[in-house]
């Protein structure tokens, strides 16, 4: 198991990146514009995008160093989320030059290192709000857009915790987030290093463990009972991996149209979510 | 209005692209592999993917060039499909260097012309099959693979058309019919001049037309009458416009929290979709 660590503590949180700027940040706030700004420090992914950019900002459990914003995007995001940071100003087609290319980024890039994992059992334990408790399950979901587009369709159905497997989890990269749009700082993603293990913890605090799958026994609306559901989703490819599909106590598929092989795995995952909250 | 064309006669549909190798291709079956492969023909898009291939090459109505296909796609596709058309085998580096940086090719690409826009009434008026019909509407959205997998989960969910603004769709690219996993050669994709029009043509032939918006009045699963339904989606930046809206009889929203503003638009699509197949 990873060790326990829920980020570095508030006081520790927000200090400027440790290479050559160390200290400097502070004393010499708006930096002179540069022809190219420099790469991220290393471990640090540049976050990109409006919204994921502002969720990282207000998320204390961040780890972050500089943004490079246009003068519109500093506008939107206000004074208040950017005073803990250096904030460099450019224009968009330097901060495009930093991004993959095409990254859609609203004028908006921020350095930032990948949150640190959550502890499954710390989640759980945490107070439920109003209905029942979802926590999703990927196995071996890889394409950063699906991954990134589920988490923010679970934020907005209210789940507990999106779990993945630590060595097979796609990187918490700028393409993820974006897809996500903030929601990656929203809701607890928790990288554990066996999928199958979960799912147990889960059952022992009462989870119904139900595996999403084309050929799944019941519809899942007859599938769902009453209380907390954990919902285990695959890979487009691979579909859930055996082992893990005999870790849960039902399997359920979406009722569609022989025309189609299969859903896109984050619209199956968004029907699956509104069927759970009905 | 375009002209009614639906298409190409059987007749003229396989012929091989107009250019430099008009008659040759027939002769010379196995071309020699080259280095690098031809870009495509003017007017055609390189389409790529095992399930976006075959159905293209199993639609009558595509104008097709040629296939660069790994030995694996051939077998994959079968002799039968491929007996239109002139096949070049290559190793997956080739491929990729036809197409854009990162496309999951699967070791298939193939020449295509975009499909020709079908007529709404034509399409309205072909029996329909079991339970309500559905035709989704959207307005102004450009993110091609939000598009591309509207069109997949629509044909997964027996819709009758999807309905897009000639001026303002997405291209017909190879990264959208990727995301559609076949369902571009499998929906009818009707490009009209005018979106309020079509949704007063639609409203004539009985159709109960749905804003689907974060604002709207009521929620989707009280909003769904009993008979055919034309569901209206907007873009995820501007929504749908005002105009638009004032055609529909109802506007519906999907409940979700409010810690996220919305849903990702194809996920929203989804929903929706599996709330009116209920």
């Amino acid at each position: 198991m990873r060790p326990k660590n829920f980020g570095p503590r508030p006081g520790k949180d927000r200090r400027p990146p440790p290479a050559k700027n160390r200290g400097k940040a502070e004393k010499i706030p708006p930096l002179p514009p540069r022809t190219k700004p420099e790469r991220a420090e290393s471990g640090a992914q540049w976050l990109y995008g409006l919204h994921a950019v502002q969720a990282a900002l207000a998320n204390s459990r961040r780890k972050l160093g500089r943004a490079v914003l246009t003068p519109r995007a500093i506008e939107t995001l206000g004074s208040k989320l950017l005073a803990r940071i250096r904030v460099e100003t450019q224009d968009p087609g330097s901060i495009d030059r930093l991004l993959p290319p095409g990254a859609v980024h609203q004028g908006a890039a921020l350095e930032a290192w990948p949150l640190k994992t959550r502890d499954l059992d710390e989640v759980i334990s945490a107070p439920a709000g109003e209905g029942r408790r979802i926590i999703l399950v990927l196995d071996q979901l890889s394409d950063p857009h699906n991954v990134g587009a589920i988490l923010r369709t679970a934020a907005a159905f209210g789940v507990t915790a999106v779990v993945v497997q630590d060595r097979n989890a796609p990187p918490q990269s700028g393409a993820l987030a974006k897809a996500a749009s903030g929601a990656l700082d929203l809701i607890p993603y928790v990288e554990v290093v066996n999928i199958a293990r979960a799912l147990d913890q889960l059952a022992e605090r009462g989870f119904w463990r139900i595996a999403l799958a084309g050929d799944g026994s019941t519809s899942l609306s007859e599938a769902v009972p009453a209380g907390d559901v954990a919902l285990v989703l695959g890979s487009e490819g691979a579909g859930i991996r055996r082992l893990v599909r005999e870790h849960c106590e039902a399997s359920a598929f979406i009722p569609i149209s022989k025309t189609m092989e299969s859903l896109n795995v984050s619209n199956a995952a968004a029907i699956a979510l509104y069927e759970l909250r009905r």
